[in-house]
């Protein structure tokens, strides 16, 4: 599924309730499941870690309709098969 | 693009990186970029607040490489078009 189908089924699931909440509400969420997914590594769980990790990315998509970005715009736009910084397609930028 | 293809893409870019610093260390740059990405909202700064969502979802896509999880797998099995919670395509959660 592409980034932007994502971001759409979660907009077409949660809209509703995301724009209500606002984009400091929707983010103090998206922070939480960052943290739970910390500890769901350090758990070591793999269903608890796939399960956060579905989570942060749908908070992501959820926070980023709430303030109307392209979150696969956006991520093509600064890395396109290279990094941003170094421009290669294999980072080479000093540690 | 594909979550997968994107994922892909930042193993083709940093995996030589990210394997060598691990989940604990990759997990912490994920979290600083979610700092940075509410810095942006907050700030108000559109073309930041792209960058930082760019960011948030490089360095997710990174953290998953790590672990060995395929983001896109995780999250269409827990979002696939409905709530996880109430079932329904449009969240009836009570609040």
């Amino acid at each position: 599924m592409h980034v932007r189908e994502f971001q759409d089924m979660m907009r077409q699931i949660y809209f509703h309730r995301d724009s209500e909440r606002g984009a400091t509400g929707t983010y103090e969420w998206l922070m939480e499941e960052v943290e739970e997914l910390g500890e769901a590594i350090k758990g070591g769980d793999t269903q608890a870690i796939k399960d956060e990790f579905a989570d942060v990315l749908a908070w992501l998509a959820s926070l980023a309709n709430v303030v109307h970005i392209d979150l696969e715009k956006a991520a093509l736009k600064k890395y396109n098969h290279h990094c941003p910084k170094c421009k290669k397609e294999r980072c080479n930028c000093p540690l």
